[in-house]
């Protein structure tokens, strides 16, 4: 069954196919001016691909969007939202008509760029600019993966394609420019990038700020082109057909000349033809496609029969596929628990994790990094789709899967990926992971680094993404490398970012319980902060102890004897220098470890109450980083030790010390508010 | 007189730059071994390469580093940190043999990355992957438009090259190739790239993670290339003259062969000559390279004397363009005074641009964004060399520079930077002007997309570089786009940075103080962040307040007229809502309008006194972004309304509604703290 792989083609449909596109820019038009904001160029540039690939060539079953074989469409251009939304109420997709009316309003399924998980049949939350490549490029390669996990000699159960749809303003980001140097490099042969090269950016023509000649430089990165008149159906779709059958081994570029806003004359080629500015000639505009004057947002029957009929035939072919993947189901009991567990979001429970972590060794000081490294491997060995990437540095982040190969265009198989020194690629290739939904995915660099994919951060904490980083390399301990190596800053500002969980754990258990939460979590992303220099063991509180209260994001390190009277607040490095000062400072005084602020805002009120009381305003808290973050726990009458500047080129422990990063000037500082 | 444009050739210089190159190995395998940190893999590949740059093709005065026309010299790969401090030792640089001795310990002037300020001849703070080939494009635009501002018919002053050294490290990061395809659009002749072409990452051999045809890459983006052997001192020296002087009007790439970590038989050509791994043959390798066992850190007595020759050969040339810059002195007084100006680093003081800024309608509301335009564009008829640039989006972020054109290949004098959608090569190049030193220079872009060029911006702060940035539609009051485009924790991740200024004005006359404070800074960047939605003027308070007021970070925006009970706290666009508020409250409430933190911070403790008093606990703040950052100025005894999730796409005004962002919210919280 390589229903894919079926040539298509124009047959008889070219002219409803045109009809479709004339009222899919009419379905913007009227969208756009409806709500008097959105972008009107790539939906009316874009028409005739659209009706072709909705209503030719891409494989999909409305009725399912999250059937495992469908092709995915992701729009890497997200401001032309319209285009999407059109072509999925056309298809046949759960999207009525009324939201297409309520484009861009509170609480619709169609909102200003594309938001995964709000609407049935989008595959990516799509608008900042090279992200759709990227997640694109991440699909393809789990798409990729997953094809060599589970289909057999007897039976191909994966076999789609991923399209993506990018214009310029996609291509001239760099994210975007590291993506197509990995899908290249790894031959990722069913990825199908269309640019939508229509000469115009936001501001201005496109030739004020590119002239790079596109087909030149996609072929120098190992990619497969073409190009044609993206108005020219019959062109689109045998360049379609001829890059969807390409034996080539190389990822595939169809470079559509387009005319921007296409349909509305006054703006159409133009900058003003890219976003709202052609609604205002709504009127002319429909007359002029010949839409009917009175009946805003028109779709005719007899386009609306052609989907009709459309969609039973691709209901057809997924019911075949259905049966196909019914037999493979059958030969492979294993596998296909494997697979179905992955398709149900389903992950091993915590205690079943936190078994399969051996304990670390309660006498030796170990990094944080060396640490995950282990974690990670004994996770890996109970999650067969858990992958492992790194920027370059496999060797210094530690995560390297051991004897679990690596992802390379021969070695599909591989769960090690090698992203290159491309960590905003990383960042969007993980998100194209999680979008694809089968693999547990997480990628390493040094946290200085982390900036360097912020935006594949955020995006991943809007859209739910259970994707986890490993970062590694933490504060000034990083040492000699200095200060542009050592990421003062980087861990609160990863705090600022809704729904990312950030976890800074201080030893191998607490990396235990760290990596558990990472891998468990289903609703979003988890950056794991790690150290690079040796950290003792906090061995005075047993191991599952540590581990739980590493889950629960906060919990006691060292309990007062007496009346309590100060509280000390610490993670990572500095939770040995909390937990010395306190054996100096007396019976009074409690430790609390707090590896994850969010962890630890998600508990009870009880349990925080339990940890932090509010009648101990007395408090102190450590920090080898700046101290913004910590007002939240620690108020106006206590006091932060941390880093507010920039690090020092130095060893680590020399740069610690200089910076007042140490048990004693802690204790110093905790007795002037002892009294 | 055109110096830079003499063909040099290698004549007899060849056996002694051997030597050099030699000798330069060893102090890199000596420091590195001494320090046991460091990379040895471009100091010991490139050597010969450095030998040819700094003994013979190089135009540079050691005496003077800062000279205006000497050439550039960027390492670009700042790991090979040993490379640039072994050649600025050999050159004559005020870099000792101890300094080289002291490679990476505390207080050095040889930090283990180059760190601009620290080191005299260090042109960048380099290390972060990438950032130095944008450093070199922005250093490459800033000369061309001073050369276009300054030569004249009659005088050359400015006509020296921007040499950049890149390994395959920064060539892989999307922010290199963002500035490969802005240098080539806007033909960049004066950038020569030398790409350190290895085959060897950090982690692996490159062929893991690279396959791509850099010539053909580079060509694609409208470069001139070369490819030759980098261990050949006589071709490294052909293809630098032909570079040099190529009249194609295109920027250069000299692709170099060479051997990693040559002179280290045990790791060269492996990734583990990347690092500092080779040291451990510290011994073997100096006899292999015949340097004298008992004579570490060595240089031979010839070696010296050919260097000191070479150094006064270049000083007669800099006391021949002196006598030039003497004769182009006299013939344009008012440029020359421009000119000496931005060496010295002057800018006009606070008073002069605040009366040269026009105020604002006190009854008319206005995006703060269209302040921005108006303000800067009052400052930029103050300051002749400033520019400005935009991602694409001048047309939205409102800082195009009226009637003083765009800089394009054919006119460079051009004050408006047409960057494209290239925000993180926008970062750099801003970075590279500052390096420059001339311009004031400030680039745009939508605040949400500030995180693409976040690892440029922490380098500005790093290296105290007083660039500037005009962030536009903050917060959730973007409205329709969605939560891709409201950036509801920028503003507070911004603020984690050490030594960024972050400033959110609230009206036009804040935005005067905002941007009077950017301007004038010195010693570090400035964030502007400016609203989409139009804003009223908070004119109950006299506009000469606003503007001082904003200089100092924090004001009273409303006195309270009795005892004082609360204090509102708000910047930005819920500033109006906090006067609203306490217009309701009573007598007893306090409004301060605190648009910068940072500024605020740098006031004395008396002001800030006299504006937060400590006796008042009673405070609440509101902000329609996370909360996180205000709990410094709140404490645990007030109350924070902000937004800690992301957004929603609907019209701006319903989505703050929506999540509280209101007069009414505000006033109904306060009244639970009042009691």
């Amino acid at each position: 069954m390589r229903a894919a792989l079926t040539m298509r083609r124009m047959d008889n449909d070219r002219e409803i196919l045109q009809s479709a596109a004339t009222q899919a820019r009419g379905l913007a038009i009227d969208a756009v001016s409806a709500c008097k904001s959105g972008h009107l160029g790539l939906p009316l540039g874009s028409a005739e691909m659209g009706a072709v690939l909705f209503g030719k060539t891409l494989s999909y079953n409305p009725d399912e969007p999250e059937w495992l074989n469908r092709d995915r469409f992701v729009l890497s251009a997200g401001h032309g939202s319209m285009f999407i939304y059109s072509w999925l109420h056309l298809a046949g997709y759960d999207l009525s008509l009324d939201e297409i009316k309520n484009f861009r309003q509170l609480h619709s399924k169609t909102p200003g760029h594309p938001e995964f998980g709000e609407t049935p049949g989008v595959e990516s939350t799509t608008g900042p600019l090279g992200q759709g490549v990227g997640n694109s490029v991440g699909m393809a390669v789990a798409a990729k993966m997953a094809a060599a996990k589970f289909n057999t000699a007897e039976h191909t159960i994966i076999d789609h394609k991923i399209v993506c749809l990018a214009g310029d303003g996609c291509l001239q980001e760099g994210v975007a420019a590291e993506a197509i140097a990995y899908a290249g490099h790894n031959g990722l042969d069913n990825l199908i990038l269309i640019y939508d090269s229509n000469d115009v950016t936001l501001d201005a023509m496109a030739d004020k700020t590119q002239s790079y000649d596109t087909l030149a430089r996609f072929e120098a990165f190992g990619w497969e082109t073409q190009r044609i008149d993206g108005h020219d159906m019959d062109a689109f779709l045998a360049a379609y057909e001829k890059a969807k059958s390409s034996t080539s081994g190389k990822p595939q570029l169809i470079e559509a000349k387009t005319l921007i806003g296409k349909g509305i004359p006054e703006v159409a080629g133009t900058a003003a033809g890219h976003g709202e500015g052609g609604a205002k000639f709504q009127d002319s505009a429909r007359a002029g496609l010949s839409l009917p004057a009175d009946d805003l947002f028109y779709i005719s029957d007899d386009v609306k029969a052609y989907f009709a009929n459309h969609k039973q035939g691709l209901i057809e072919a997924y019911n075949a596929w259905g049966e196909t993947f019914a037999a493979w189901k059958a030969a492979n009991p294993e596998n296909a628990s494997l697979l179905e567990g992955a398709m149900n979001k389903e992950v091993p429970s915590t205690e079943e994790l936190l078994v399969a972590i051996p304990e670390g060794d309660p006498e030796k000081a170990v990094a944080t990094r060396g640490s995950g490294g282990a974690v990670l491997n004994a996770i890996a060995s109970q999650m067969p789709l858990l992958v492992s990437g790194s920027a370059d540095l496999h060797g210094s982040t530690k995560n390297y899967l051991k004897d679990m190969g690596d992802f390379l265009a021969d070695s599909p198989e591989g769960r090690n990926l090698l992203f290159g020194i491309r960590e905003h690629a990383m960042g969007a290739i993980l998100n194209g992971f999680a979008y694809y939904g089968l693999h547990s995915a997480s990628g390493a660099t040094f946290l200085t680094f982390a900036d360097y994919m912020r935006p594949s951060v955020r995006l991943a904490a809007l859209s739910h993404l259970p994707v986890y980083y490993i970062w590694t390399h933490d504060s000034v301990g990083v040492g000699e490398d200095g200060p542009t190596h050592q990421p003062v800053e980087l861990t609160a500002a990863l705090h600022c970012i809704p729904n990312l969980d950030v976890i800074r754990p201080a030893d191998h258990e607490e990396v235990a319980g760290a990596f558990t939460a990472a891998v468990t979590r289903r609703d979003g992303p988890t950056a794991l902060i790690l150290s690079r220099q040796n950290l003792p063991q906090i061995s005075s509180i047993p191991a599952a102890d540590r581990r739980q209260g590493t889950l629960k994001g906060a919990y006691v390190a060292k309990a007062e004897t007496s009346e309590l009277k100060l509280i000390i607040l610490a993670n990572g490095s500095e939770l040995q220098h909390a937990v010395a000062a306190a054996g100096e400072l007396g019976e009074g005084v409690r430790v609390v470890s707090i590896p994850s602020f969010e962890l630890f805002d998600k508990q009870s009120a009880d349990y925080r109450e339990s940890i932090l009381p509010a009648s101990c305003r007395n408090r102190i808290a450590i920090d080898a980083g700046v101290t913004l973050t910590w007002h939240k726990y620690v108020g106006m009458d206590g006091k932060i030790i941390g880093i507010d500047r920039f690090g020092i080129s130095a060893p680590g422990g020399t740069v610690m010390k200089e910076l007042g990063i140490t048990a004693e000037n802690l204790a110093a500082q905790a007795k002037t508010l002892l009294g």
